[in-house]
């Protein structure tokens, strides 16, 4: 007998249409413990997803999303609703290579609406379905689903604004208040919200009325006043409508609401749905991220997103470590370290992070400068230019913002920072092919929409301790300076102490040779390395440039060892349009040095989720893909 | 005598603190004066400069700001700061080569604390001083001064939500509320700000408080408030404080406040100060824009940036038309009618813009189309995603955006409407030098940032009737595009009609050659042809390629005749790195194709503000320029 004898009869989810309060309840349960089951296995985002579990089978219970439209911000709490939507039984290849996204996409299912993998769309996608749906005088109900770290965005406050202003009918928002991002939630906005879970809200009126009535200067109507006031709370409630902020923006705001008790949750819906009839509804759901799962309740932050674990006892499941060969550190963590240890000497470095404090490895370094570090919660924006006014009062600002999430900061590097030439500091982390996130968090673009900023020095570094001379370069670089470094284990390389810089638009010559120049930067140094011992045993002798600085380019040497050979290759884990190997192209045209070259990037299309390992060898750029296409090109140079 | 008496006898700023009141009016006069007789030479941003004239004096009476900061957002409201910093002299070089930007500049004087001349910025930037100040012992204020239109941002909001949960102390916003952003302000904020304005605020609460009131069930209570409430009007208002909003995010709000009336205003400031004392305040100061010049007050939009005009009469002076010789008409405007009558065929197509309704030619769409047109404020970010989830409705979205303000929503144009293949249409105005404008407008990055993203197709006109193809290609092809064309007017070349589609990824031979391929884009095809003409003159024979696509790149055509000549020169209006000359390398390199190559396009450093002609003359791509650069390289070619 199935564990999920009501989830499995759920071939479609328009039957939660007919369910009873009793069936959903039951349903919910069912969720819930095939979430824990599913991902105790196959690792994944786990406790905003048992968060929306009742969430979810309430919407589904009063809209059908064949015909109305729904969008999960980011999507990583939307496992309840993969599953829901005919997705139960592939949810074992959930984040592998060709099996489930994530996240949602709109090519996996037709109720994935909308994609994201990065924060605080989901509002301004709504609207526009919405919008689009008047236009075309349909009549579904348009919804976003976002949560209460996303709200910190910007973005989700234009679309807000916008929302309000046009007085959208048939649309809500509903906010998913966790009271967490991945880590704790700052900004005021958090502030106000827990005041109306916690009732301070009312009592903050309360204050402020009382207040008022005592200063009314016509004595007799104020004694009468404050009396009344004190016999009735209840007219406090009343005028204190919890959620004025959003009324202020012209939403009719409901709640907030238990999260975990359907019939709350279902009762809402209703009242929802008949408000939504006016103009824009906004929805205020109280959730627990990791609800119903006890170890993840206590650790929301370790359990936002595990790998497999075992269910009973709450452990994750690590490879028993190989004493023999100790694990390198991450880069992440020498990141993290190396900025605590400079800081230690320099009191002008400050740490910014927009709501990735555990993400970055920036945790280590507010434990010991707390006062000098600063999460401005899901803000990549304001990050940036928060940063550049830090700068411009003499301070050394270090974001860390991984690569991906930096695009949200195009602007502001460009036109905050490069343009006035301030000196922030860009850690990015995540550079590179990311793995089982896939495509919206691959770290691919960096070095090409950074390359074409006036100003910038834009690095990436062969290992960790390279890592540490390029974090302490660019901090001291009185310019606007980025690196880019990988997730996951470093090289496990020995860490030079104490740290010290590297000459700026400098690279390093590795390898002398007279048939090859292969140039490479970031990881692929090490496989250039490799690459070049292979083809010496064969034969081929390859010079080996780590370029370190992808701008400024070390014109010098690598212009002295293009001519020296007959031929180039270029190596790099990014985009090929643009990125380093496109600097490299440039380069030898701007000089008039003609030799062939090779660009070994990876090439202009998406790249999906999966292993990392297999994802580069797709992409070309494994060890064996690199040898076959040097050789090949090798083979077809002119002797 | 001087017309500016007291203006000229101000050297520095600090004489300001020992003013009286009247002086203060009489200086505030002078300044309003100065400003209308100085742009009136000049030009330059007018109507916002009037509305903070007595704000200026004010700030400057009670602050110091060699020790205080102040950052003006987006710079284009700060004439009355410039001049009274030292730069009165120097007024009628505004934004002319050489002379004072139209933006505060750091290197300009040391008041300028930040540059800006995209919106939304000082809030973040404020707070960073502030928390420089704190980290670092220090005492002095930081003031940020934004106005009502960069309030929509985002941004805006990340910095308030920030500086409220940091409770930071002698940290003031001061909100200049003129109604407008460069169009008419969109959004609920405004129509909050409207409320506290109008006193509609209080009349709100009222019926709010009353309508609790009469729900109260216990009767007797009920009756009593009701009775008490009818009383005393004074009671609501004390409740219903204005600018709960920014209250909620921890700010203490002191406003509305007639920024026009110096004591008032002084008033205002010196209680800001005070309470900046405990924590971040919010000053709400309502301004006029065009305030004192009566043209100007009736017509903002138009007189928010002007060329010289007759101060008399109010009326703009152009120069007088040559019969002969009628103007072509400007880009925008080409845009702007050809989007309305592909719409007036096609119910599926909506424009978009980001306040920028008369900039980017949509106000023409709008007047025919208005229900398919959406301002949705300065919010690049929420403009782009909402047109992504327009499109997921089947609709075709057109988003008007300047090319340098788009750079606000790259993540949303990468992750958003890229990687979801979505049909989304940029049409990118301002591409390449704008001239007066100076750095944080030029448009020379786009052709670069968007080139790395997947899906993505790349365009950019020669001349206007291509610009209406491509529009039409654009919309219909099915995927996301964009197309960039330049500021200012057309060449006049006639106009096909109806409008035709263009083969994707297909460029254009525009002459053959045997010498040398110069393969242009956009505006510098014309310069590409009347080049081939000239070098033929001089016995040297060179095909032109319009290449039209900048992605997907025609490599057949391109590659055929770079094979067919002895060198390739690629020319294009736009940065160095990563652009279309870029892609050009990159191509060369990929296919193998050993010919040497001129990268003509604009060097890798800041441009700044001027005429045009001479800014592109100054980056090597002028005709005089180009001529001498292509001379050179083909001298250097082997014969």
């Amino acid at each position: 007998m199935s564990r999920y004898p009501l989830l499995d009869s759920v071939a479609a989810p328009q039957q939660i249409h007919h369910f009873s309060l009793v069936q959903m309840e039951q349903l919910a349960q069912e969720v819930r413990d095939f979430i824990i089951a599913s991902v105790s296995e196959t690792g994944g985002h786990f406790s905003s997803n048992l968060g929306t579990v009742e969430l979810t089978v309430g919407l589904m219970h009063h809209f059908d999303f064949l015909v109305d439209r729904i969008v999960w911000d980011v999507g990583h709490q939307a496992y309840p609703f993969k599953i829901l939507t005919g997705r139960k039984d592939r949810f074992s290849t959930l984040r592998k290579h060709n099996g489930l996204s994530g996240f949602l996409k709109r090519e996996e299912s037709p109720y994935d609406h909308f994609g994201a993998g990065h924060a605080s769309t989901s509002i301004s996608a709504a609207l526009g379905m919405a919008k689009a749906r008047d236009l075309t005088g349909q009549d579904y109900a348009c919804v976003a689903v976002i949560g209460d770290g996303s709200m910190t965005a910007g973005m989700a406050f234009e679309g807000l604004n916008q929302a309000g202003f046009l007085e959208t009918r048939k649309f809500m928002v509903i906010l998913n208040d966790n009271d967490m991002s991945i880590n704790p939630n700052v900004g005021s906005l958090q502030g106000y919200l827990n005041q109306m879970i916690s009732g301070q809200y009312y009592n903050r009126w309360r204050d402020r009325i009382e207040h008022a009535i005592k200063t009314i200067p016509v004595a007799s109507v104020s004694r009468r006043l404050a009396k009344a006031a004190k016999w009735s709370e209840e007219s406090f409630k009343r005028i204190a409508v919890p959620g004025l902020l959003f009324e202020d923006l012209g939403f009719r705001y409901i709640g907030p609401v238990n999260g975990h008790d359907v019939a709350a949750v279902l009762r809402a819906l209703r009242e929802a749905k008949e408000r939504m009839a006016e103009g824009p509804v906004l929805l205020h759901v109280q959730t627990q991220k990791g609800h119903g799962y006890d170890p993840a309740v206590k650790d929301p932050l370790k359990w936002h997103g595990v790998t497999a674990f075992d269910r009973e006892s709450g452990e994750i499941i690590k490879p028993a470590p190989d004493p023999a060969k100790p694990a390198p550190p991450s880069y992440t963590a020498v990141f993290g370290n190396t900025l605590t240890e400079l800081a230690r000497r320099d009191e002008k470095i400050v740490g910014i992070t927009a709501a990735m404090l555990d993400g970055t490895g920036l945790n280590l370094f507010q434990k010991a400068h707390p006062a000098r570090c600063f999460d401005v919660g899901i803000a990549e924006q304001h990050a940036v230019t928060f940063a550049a006014g830090l700068a411009c009062q003499g301070l050394r600002p270090v974001a860390a913002i991984y690569s991906t999430f930096l695009q949200r900061g195009f602007d502001q590097v460009l036109h905050d920072v490069c343009l006035q030439n301030l000196p922030v500091t860009f850690a990015m982390d995540r550079g590179g092919i990311v793995g089982a996130d896939g495509p919206t968090h691959h770290g691919l673009y960096d070095l090409a929409y950074l390359r074409c900023m006036p100003n910038l020095i834009l690095m990436a570094p062969k290992d960790e301790n390279e890592l540490r001379r390029m974090l302490f370069t660019a901090i001291y670089s009185n310019r606007p300076a980025a690196l880019r470094y990988p997730r996951g284990n470093a090289l496990g390389v020995p860490l030079e102490d104490p740290v010290t810089a590297l000459p700026i638009g400098k690279g390093e010559l590795l390898r002398e040779g007279r048939d090859l120049l292969l140039v490479a930067v970031g990881t692929l140094v090490a496989s250039a390395t490799a690459l070049a011992e292979r083809l010496a045993g064969e034969g081929l002798d390859c010079a080996v440039i780590n370029a370190r600085f992808i701008k400024p380019l070390d014109e010098q040497l690598i212009g002295q060892w293009a001519r020296h050979t007959r031929a180039v290759v270029a190596l790099e884990e990014g985009c090929a349009p643009g990125g380093f190997t496109g600097a490299i192209a440039e380069f030898l045209a701007d000089q008039g040095i003609a030799r062939p070259l090779l660009r070994c990037a990876v090439p202009d299309h998406i790249v999906h989720h999966g292993d990392h390992a297999r994802l580069l060898d797709e992409e070309g750029l494994s060890p064996r893909a690199l040898y076959d296409r040097v050789k090949a090109f090798a083979a077809e140079l002119r002797p």
